[in-house]
């Protein structure tokens, strides 16, 4: 095939490897590109990447596929269904396929976005356990997956708009100013994203403070409460002879009922200061 | 409608969509903008969004409203009380449009750079509590979503000073220079606000910690005021045979004296040193 | 005035109303700029700022002042003591303006890299308070304020010295250039204040953190100290019928000896491995 | 040496000394490239730098090595394997030099790469200790200085590409476009690295802060349950001549149970609200 | 000497005042060069920074030198003992006199990078102290006014090698390259020991935690290990008539051994758990 339309060694090569990153390149007439796919299964919360190479000549697209990734028929079923369009040439396909990859992040973002705002709400809302720092490291991971797939589109896109005339003719460049709106728009999702759980993850840290804070207090209060009582008990089981207290039949009511003064009385000076 | 002004088939499929990020967008001899306006309801300390795309062809003007939004008949009075600035066409129309929409966001920052001055006197003046995270958290967010409704303008403004000239009069630009001048400050507001905000995080935190620090000292120092009579108490209380300080009839009182004195010179040593 | 001058009703707009960045516009052939103007009252630690508005045009330079802002009276009076320069036109003066209002800010700055100084050897000497917090948080607001008034400067000088060249004559260059100059080194002073500013935090956050580890081991040691003690009395506090102990004689002294000795070896042994 | 090649002072100065920063410099009609090598030791997890520098004029090619580096050997045998490209002149023989050292950096940051994964579980699966802070600080460190070697490259491949068109034939171009697509992927593994690093730590350091939490919090628990009997205990030691309950020969077995009752109810109390 | 060179008044103006920011002027055909010298004596660890102006015209070479700083006697010797490159003129002695002082430069950093180094090992190996917090604040600042002397020579530098030409010769530039290449490498060598710091800060404060944490550990432990006896004395201490266990002459030495199995139980449990 390589030699029936004439493609270079190096793209070649780069076709079979996978593992490239988002690029645009161009061997004489032809272009050659390099697109990260990305699906999310939402019930395991799976996100798989795939990736997409097409070489574009000036009367054939080739596309290899690499990893997990949805079939290509509908695209070829949209370009089919407006033959109008697809008398523009190879270029209105390149768009076609470009415009469906870019499109599939749209969805896979919106999970994303719907686990930042369920995590956001459970870190407002309930005690911070170590399950939810995991789960925010989790994200992350994942939009910086995204991030790194979607970002190079920017300079490919921005090309395809601008450069590269002889394959991409003149009256599709509006399309492809489209698929980089997406782009752009799909790269400051992820951002907006990312600035979220950056924000829900130093709420998490002082939050964890806070609880801190609120832990100690309460602690301290509790061993002032039994600490007292205690003492005031030590004090009345030492062995003097002459401790006149002992003998009153009254005392032992009275000493219990001071304690029990006391221990009310911190109890409600500290809920009133709110260390409990 | 399409037709009639002859619009270009994509800027009226992101016409119909709402959700778009401002920009400025030319087909043919026509401009397409996408602004977002912003709306806050103080009492219940609301921020809603809604957008407006705007045609700006040679002879005409079309407004396109998604979302909450004010009306536009004030801006519609006051191009008509203006006369000799409309004859300038469409151009001027649009500044029209732009400056209200734009001038909007002056009195929602206001009221945001309140929230972050109410909030930072909270911070610096009482204890710290996981309400004040929160509502960190909410001005964050909201501080973000402006950002994001506000930033794109920077672009969209500059390009109307400087390109797209066969819409845009020469002698409109100085117009649009001062909505482009509007939103610099609105940018540079939000970003001292997020500043503010940032800076006001930050001493929550050490504030925090502090707090923490504090806590644990008068915790130690209570504990400490408390243990010793304890063991005192513990002492006197084991059933020796021989203890000779027991049969003193000054024994009691003295050791009782004894206890106060040392809790005495505990609470005003650790007074001192600021641990109470 | 408007009208002897041919000044531009927006340009008229803005030096009515307050509060707007430093900029440099320029309406036909005359500049309109706006300058920041700030003073330190040292006693109170108060910082103000005002704004000074200057229109330059051919034959004339108008100022507008605004707010808190020295008299202009020293300008005039160095700009009449050089006739020779004076007679470079309107340009000379702007310089002469600008020279003096930009030159206002050393102090402004030397007085707030005194009082960071003064912070920092604060938080590395002493223990640290929530007096210290809101200082740290109070000195920033200030160079955020500063900065906002300063950093917009770089670009209006920048295109003074270079661009807009009818009005500055190419003799007074150099002068503006010399300004030029000072706004970026008092931009670079700021930016090092607050990294300074930034270092310091740093280093009280962990102070914090290294002072309440102390007070932890503090507690924890006299804890133990006195815990140890209390323990053994309870023991001995027992009430069994057959303890040979409590019936020897030197029972009492050899169990409170113990005591001392647990006691004092504890101590020492916590003062050695620094925790005490 | 110098003579044979015409070879200026300064290239050779630098020749000879080591920890030269990678560059492209040309001095004349030669280039004179530094590059830095990498091994990594993999069983003992040691990574070692060489350097590496090519002089290359139009009919030479002279390479200088410092400090460890794998021997060239197979790259003459390959640029000796295909005489066709070696044709192309000295260009291909740097090219493949390059490509040699370029590629050797991808194995170090795949090693690099699983350390940081290993750690990521260490870290989300198990208990925090000191050991796991110093190993996330020496995985930085190694980062670093993969980051120092690479990243000039991008700049000396650009110009590779672009300019110095007189030792690099036409032809040979898109190889080290090659290069440097490889070069851009290396940095923006580098880049990923750091950044799963850098969400590690915060993961790290905000697991302290819960576990903490979680300590503070059994302590606290435990703490109660002991403190609540030895209170009671207390109460029931003190030597008032009348207290009824200690006459009662069942007041000793109902005070265990009510103590006993206590512990389990304050123990499956802290359980539920996820204090144990 | 003003007037004998024809030197510009700014310029004098400038070279009068010390602390000026390292820059390149042109005033003419005249250059103004001011440099930043610095000079580290290790001994006392101390940093000390003086400044050196330099004015170069097509004749003549002027410095002028303001606080600390070495001769330039061994400079005049090298320029002299290389007849040939001084007849260069004054480009030449420009070029010796920048490269003696930015070589200087690299003592000053090799000793900052082994205080961090040093810092480093301590951090890692040993508890963490107030002292070694100050510590990395001293060598933040250090840094900070290397950085501040070192980053405007890029400009400097870049300056001199690609504009001015009347003043430096097209033979020298070769040398000016060499010179930039040194400021590039001093530059990086900040940035790098600067991360490394960052590195060690961030190291310093996870573990400042993690040792919070293990203080808090053992404290809980021993804290139980003492706790549950002097409970268990308490509950025998009661003064019940009936008490079947106190009659027992068993009783005693049963319990005794209980609270020591107990006792050794918690401590080898913590033991094994790490608490300990």
């Amino acid at each position: 095939m390589q030699q029936a339309f004439g493609l270079h060694d190096l793209a070649i090569e780069d076709a079979h490897r996978a593992h490239q990153r988002p690029k645009l390149e161009r061997y004489g007439n032809a272009l050659f590109v390099v697109l990260r796919t990305a699906q999310m299964h939402e019930e395991q919360g799976d996100l798989q990447f795939g990736e997409t190479h097409i070489f574009v000549g000036p009367r054939y697209v080739v596309s290899v596929r690499h990893g997990s990734s949805l079939s290509y028929t509908t695209v070829r079923s949209r370009c089919e269904a407006t033959p109008s369009l697809l008398c523009q040439g190879p270029g209105f396909v390149l768009y076609a396929l470009m415009d469906f990859i870019v499109d599939q992040y749209f969805p896979v973002l919106d999970v994303l976005e719907d686990q930042v705002q369920a995590l956001e709400e459970d870190i407002l809302g309930a005690p911070v356990t170590r399950a939810t720092t995991v789960r925010i490291y989790h994200l992350k991971r994942h939009l910086l997956e995204v991030k790194r797939a979607i970002s190079p589109l920017i300079d490919v896109c921005n090309r395809l708009v601008r450069f590269d005339l002889d394959v991409i003719p003149e009256d599709s460049r509006p399309y492809f100013r489209d698929v980089y709106d997406h782009v752009i728009r799909l790269n400051e999702m992820v951002d907006i994203i990312r600035e979220l759980l950056a924000s829900a993850l130093e709420a998490n840290l002082s939050l964890i403070s806070v609880a801190q804070n609120e832990v100690m207090k309460k602690l301290g209060s509790w061993v002032a409460i039994i600490a007292v009582p205690t003492m005031v008990a030590g004090i009345y089981g030492m062995n003097f002879d002459v401790m006149p207290e002992l003998r009153s039949p009254l005392g032992y009511p009275l000493v219990l009922t001071g304690m029990l003064v006391v221990c009310c009385a911190l109890y409600f000076g500290f809920k009133r200061s709110g260390w409990l």
